[in-house]
């Protein structure tokens, strides 16, 4: 039977399930390839540590040898983060060798410079572990869902974030003393920043903007919004009014115009993803031809990533991967049409959260300047002082109707200046 | 740029949907190709009807010559049912013709003879329509998840069930009345049989056994309950005890044995599946790396449907249609070595309720029964009597504990010849 060789940069979590599968399912994975996939290069930077699954005489720290070993066919880039990564991928396209990567961030900064080098050297990336984990979303919208124009995505794309927010909304506890517990159960790093301020959702959102809409998009250019700033009171608010708030990666199709955002949404309670609960990813997609769609499974860890990583693997030995890659022509030439549209162009419901210190007048000053600024009030609830604040200081609610982001955001900060506000107000979109 | 020559025979609903999409969307469909996906030949019974998206000159009724048109090389069946379809499709293999089809009726009993005919005549069959409509879960399985071994699929298979069961649940309406919205709604067809006694998604069930665990099942040996018994009372009872009751079609992986069956089931409120309503499917799928995920979208309608049809239609146009088949060897020898699980050794939670004259005596008596059964009991809810029963008839409701199917089905046949017991006993399995 065919060999096909595989060289693996980077050994941690994902790379352990990977060779674990590769090592325990030889069998299955040969009936299903036609194919023997073998580990010949495992690129370590530290050779001493015992690895399960691996054979010795295979580790090794020197990458260039790897990628250049003529028995490698595929190399597989699971390093992570974006300078070393690149020069692997970059080096490997060269080389001749396909690539199979879980790297979202690489691909979110580098992904034309990446997909321009394969297509110059023939060769191929897959890249289904890069978004969502062990959901087959990237199969998904570039062939299952190809006779479609995708019109929509929410995403429910970083695992960390949706554990905190359970664990907020269930237990009441506040953000601080979630992310303590999802630090203490693994799914939390110690330095959760790339998780909980949106980065890493934002980067998976830049990778389907670019395989939904054929969009480009400079990463800087995805406003995010993360969960870190959110308080128990305003979960409890939303679920009072009926709603569930869920860290969203969105993009919507209008026209020719596509907008993308990563931020905290107010989602119905029986909305299906208000219903995804822990550490889960959930993608939910309209297409013009399917309707709407919805996807949810592990968002992470070893074995689930390494799920999608090894269907790239066998893509690429039966063939498929080739010509899905040569189909979809990404991170090329913009053949849709499609551009980005400003986030304060995009009209949306919001959900503003205002401490005020009086609020018979206050909620007076506040309608007159969402009025003032064409923003009509769909309801109000006030609430008893809060026990936190040692003065007299009260939340205010409003859930307005449909307005101009733009618009909305130059009330608030209007609204953040009035005497009598305890600034900042706080606000979400809400999805109807 | 090539042309894919397709005929398509049948063109009903879904027809119409795909010659919507081919239509209007040719130059998208080139693009994602890379080839133009024409429409050569419509196969009609009336060709005089007016049909929207079909030049009148490529409708005919004439099936022989559009399979064997030389411009022809897609075979697109649409007719349903057995006998007709089955014969288009062996004489479009063997006329050299790849095969797309929606028919779960035809492969869920003719799989093996048409599968062995696309191989001997080095042809192609592609079928992700034919199970849960818009949703891509034959990709799903035979791709992206070709990493794991499947150990488990609870589907919603059949959204007529479905939108019946929700209405029911949410209204507390009667099944006959839930069936005659479903049908002024255009969810059931007026002879709905194939729906409600779980024939059609024991029809899926079998394709879905075929591809996750390569087991050619015998149609009649999927054992399948519909939902047409089904009380209002039951729902409530189930309700109160904090499950809501599904339509669902089960596969489960147990050492070398698979057992399979459609009935209705009680989830937890909690379970996704319990949160499908409507006419939505939904698969939930469980593999060994991958863990737990779900899919859920439309099952059913002129697009979704048509949404798939058209991704197999790509699929083939750009070659990954053939890899997949050739991989997947499906409806060929059993290589996984699975075989079928008999219903009555499958252990199973129960929920029974059993209608009876007079309590005290009674539950003793019943209790006895299970007793003598080694069923051991979970709980039990005593009701009050039902108005709809003259006679004071009382329904008692027992949730069992873990038992074999077969003794507690003996359990259910001896109490049902209880004296005081109005038979037959209902029961469920419940999905903890």
């Amino acid at each position: 039977m065919e060999q096909i060789g595989i060289a693996m940069i980077g050994c941690g979590t994902v790379g352990g399930g990977v060779a674990k599968i590769l090592a325990e399912q030889q069998e299955r994975l040969a009936t299903r390839c036609g194919k023997t996939l073998m580990l010949r290069r495992v690129v370590v930077r530290d050779p001493g540590k015992a690895r399960p699954h691996i054979a010795r005489e295979i580790i090794t720290t020197d990458a260039k040898a790897a990628i250049n070993d003529p028995s490698v066919s595929i190399v597989l880039e699971l390093v992570g983060g974006v300078s070393a990564a690149r020069e692997y991928v970059l080096q490997a396209l060269a080389a001749g060798k396909n690539v199979v990567t879980a790297n979202k961030h690489l691909l979110a900064e580098h992904g034309a410079e990446i997909f321009d080098a394969a297509r110059k050297h023939d060769r191929v990336v897959a890249f289904e572990a890069s978004v969502a984990g062990g959901i087959p979303i990237i199969a998904a919208i570039l062939q299952s869902l190809a006779a479609n124009q995708i019109t929509g995505i929410q995403g429910i794309l970083n695992g960390t974030s949706n554990f905190i927010l359970s664990s907020m909304a269930e237990s009441g506890a506040s953000y601080a003393d979630a992310l303590k517990e999802a630090q203490a159960r693994g799914y939390a790093e110690a330095d959760p920043t790339l998780d909980v301020d949106g980065s890493d959702a934002a980067h998976k959102l830049a990778i389907l903007a670019q395989i939904a809409f054929g969009v480009t998009v400079p990463f800087a250019k995805i406003e995010r919004f993360g969960i870190a700033e959110l308080r128990a009171m305003d979960l409890r608010f939303a679920h009072e009014l009926g709603y569930t708030i869920k860290l969203l990666a969105e993009a919507w199709l209008d026209g020719k115009e596509v907008a993308l955002h990563v931020a905290p949404v107010l989602l119905r309670h029986t909305d299906m993803l208000a219903q995804v609960r822990g550490a889960h990813n959930a993608v939910q997609i309209v297409g013009d031809a399917v309707g709407e769609m919805m996807f949810q499974g592990a968002g992470a860890g070893a074995l689930p990533t390494a799920s999608a990583v090894v269907a790239d693997l066998i893509d690429l030995a039966v063939g498929r991967a080739q010509r899905t890659f040569q189909a979809a022509k990404l991170w090329s030439a913009n053949a849709r049409g499609f551009t980005l549209r400003a986030a304060e162009g995009v009209r949306s419901r919001f959900y503003l959260r205002v401490l005020v210190r009086d609020i018979p007048g206050m909620l007076a000053d506040v309608a007159r300047v969402l009025a003032d600024h064409s923003i009509s009030i769909a309801s109000v609830i006030q609430h008893e002082a809060l026990e936190e604040h040692s003065e007299q200081v009260v939340p205010l609610v409003i859930m307005t109707h449909y307005a101009p982001t733009g618009q909305f955001r130059a009330a608030v900060k209007k609204i953040d200046t009035l005497k009598g506000v305890v600034p900042p107000g706080v606000y979400y979109s809400v999805d109807d």
